[in-house]
């Protein structure tokens, strides 16, 4: 029973590691596909994503079924329930990613950014998959220090999103409001997706120690 | 002992219908000092907004010694899950509804919209304060065929979320990159907010029936 238990704790914690590996594959082929424009890419993440949702409903389940089967106490409670909340996290990074590759599909032959900000959008992507990253390795590894990075490393991604911003609102701006709805819409994606795992490693503290930290700031404003 | 029990059960879910109440406010609130740019109001919001977050904490808290001390079955291991994730999502309606009152305060004492997409924001506005309203009363309730009907509200906002696209994209459109943006923005916190009320009734479905309903799409996609 006690073995059968254990192996079921450890497939869930794969389960949220594989998750979101797929989730941090997905904006890296939506970042590229947004990039070059290349549709087929964004087809790819779009068909699937499914595989993004099918293992979140997975994942609510065998919590679920360990909460009732088990009833477990302390630390192991903690697991499943941090466990759940974190399926909503990667699930919603899932979504973001998406949403830019639904972007790169919907302009498709044209570009959906003009060339001015295509620096900006391969850098934001190039963060955004390193956190997604780096949220599958703490998923793993459960070591709460590697966790409490994932809110500096995020710090990088909130000065971007912010210069980007200033490029938009600069008056030389001349791609148009269509444009500029496109690149607010899609900057606001990476951010949250780097938010999302922020929170995964935030959740992560307070599986392994007890203690949650500090509810970080929607480090997504703009000033 | 099982006395104790059923009245932090019932805490638990007068607390979360609280917290839905809290942010419904803040929404109503900040849509105010959108529409008026007020400034009073747009900082009521804000210094109010810890309200919530202590509310998420102490629902959070709650939930774990029910789990841990009790070791609910079924019907009661799913309310208390199911609680917790809902906390998640009241506490997003908080964040969103802050979101706008700091736009509000930051453009003060200029109006953040442009005059002509009021009417659209009045009515986003009474739409998410509806819905919030709703979220309160299925959490209060647990009515199923009232939560299963916050989905078909929603659309009314994604028909305004989508219209005011339009309008932005629309050659006509005079204001400029920078309200553009400012609006893009916003019309994406009401259309989140709903989109998060609708989550909640779709969970208070699950933790009553044990059946989940399908995941919606993220409605807020322009195309």
């Amino acid at each position: 029973m006690r073995v059968a238990y254990n192996e079921q704790m450890t497939e869930l914690a794969d389960m949220l590691g594989v998750m979101a590996g797929l989730a941090g594959t997905a904006m890296e082929k939506a970042t590229q596909s947004l990039l070059q424009a290349d549709l087929a890419l964004a087809e790819e993440v779009i068909g699937e994503h499914d595989q993004i949702t099918d293992l979140s409903v997975a994942c609510e389940e065998r919590a679920f079924a360990l909460l009732a089967l088990q009833a477990p106490v302390a630390g192991d409670l903690r697991s499943i329930v941090s466990g759940i909340q974190i399926v909503a996290d990667i699930d919603r990074m899932g979504a973001l990613a998406l949403h830019v590759a639904k972007a790169a599909r919907r302009r498709h032959p044209n570009h959906v950014l003009p060339e001015e900000v295509n620096g900006y959008f391969a850098e934001m992507g190039r963060l955004a998959v390193a956190l997604g990253a780096a949220a599958k390795e703490v998923l793993e590894t459960r070591d709460p220090e590697r966790a409490a990075k994932l809110r500096e490393e995020d710090e990088a991604m909130d000065d971007l999103h912010k210069h980007l911003f200033t490029v938009l609102m600069d008056r030389e701006w001349k791609h148009g409001v269509a444009a500029a709805v496109d690149v607010t819409l899609l900057g606001r994606y990476y951010e949250r997706f780097a938010d999302h795992a922020v929170e995964v490693g935030r959740r992560v503290i307070f599986l392994v120690t007890g203690k949650m930290p500090s509810e970080p700031e929607d480090t997504g404003e703009i000033n």
